[in-house]
């Protein structure tokens, strides 16, 4: 990695609402310093049934419960799921759960929504959006899938699988959309909503 | 990293025809050993006019200058353009010059090709394939594009840029295609190709 990029000019304090080790190594492609606070919340609670909505509503709990514990900051929250046939595809409950949606997943296109909020914690002033990238998964063989599962990698993974992993760069044939999006930040409109709030 | 791929099964030595260290670290997702040895061709000299089969030309040309080097192995030769307007992007040959690229970049949607040719240095087996995939990069100031250059990154890319870099995640609004194509090796269709010719 060459010197980072330092266009933002953010006089602020700047906190990572997530305690995910993919979007904190994504958010230092920024190259500005911040801080990790995770939010604690309920991320099976959410009132619509909207994939796009679903993902605006958690990340700005997420957003909003952090923000309480800083008075001048710019919050980032995020949340990601997995979507397929009309339904959210969670993290696996144990490995048959995982070999069932990895499954469902091969040889077919489903959908990966990031909802991004940014929250300045003295104004107020708050922006909420949403990435959405189609990904298309090869046909994949049962020894394939129990390979995987047994690394380890699919179990704490929403729709069991991860775009960065070994396996996950395998199985995945086609995206259309944002990459940063499927390992969990969309650092394009993420870039966009940071330029906003801090102008 | 968890643990590797490991259903490859190559019982041959795996030759990778790059000095890209790009390509070698994606390579290693296989979890395979394997060797580099880098071709040392003329890759301003191809004949057809057409980008797949251009780097399919290059990719072959690749494998078969480092196939002399190994009487019994698997060698993977590639090469990687970046396609727009009909024409072929080169590496910037100056600063000015990978501003210029940039400009034409900026806003617009481009392609890249990616030649894959695997080749059994013994049976003189040969798989030739390419991937094709669309990047679409947002509107980029040219304040950006010189902060850019600054960091000597786009220097030693075709097309003045790498979407691993921290710049180039921010001015890549979308692709369709494989993401890893960008990078510079298609992983999943060089899984095919190997899994083909060893079988």
């Amino acid at each position: 990695m060459e010197k980072n990029i330092n266009l933002l000019n953010i006089n602020k304090e700047l906190v990572l609402a997530s305690a995910s080790p993919r979007r904190q190594k994504l958010l230092k492609l920024f190259g500005v310093d911040f801080k990790i606070s995770p939010a604690e919340i309920d991320e099976d609670n959410f009132s619509s049934t909207l994939p796009n909505e679903i993902v605006m509503e958690l990340s700005s709990k997420k957003a909003l419960a952090v923000a309480e514990k800083f008075d001048d900051a710019i919050i980032i929250g995020s949340d990601t799921i997995v979507w397929l046939d009309g339904k959210l595809l969670s993290k696996p409950a144990d490995e048959a759960d995982a070999f069932r949606i990895l499954s469902e997943l091969s040889g077919r296109t489903h959908k990966v929504f990031t909802g991004i909020t940014v929250l300045d914690s003295k104004s107020a002033k708050i922006l909420n959006d949403f990435t959405e990238t189609e990904v298309t998964f090869r046909e994949i063989s049962d020894e394939e899938k129990l390979a995987y599962i047994a690394t380890g990698s699919p179990m704490d993974k929403a729709g069991a699988y991860g775009i960065q992993d070994d396996f996950g760069a395998v199985f995945v044939k086609k995206i259309t959309g944002c990459y940063y999006n499927i390992v969990g930040l969309p650092v394009s409109q993420l870039y966009d909503l940071l330029k906003e709030i801090i102008s």
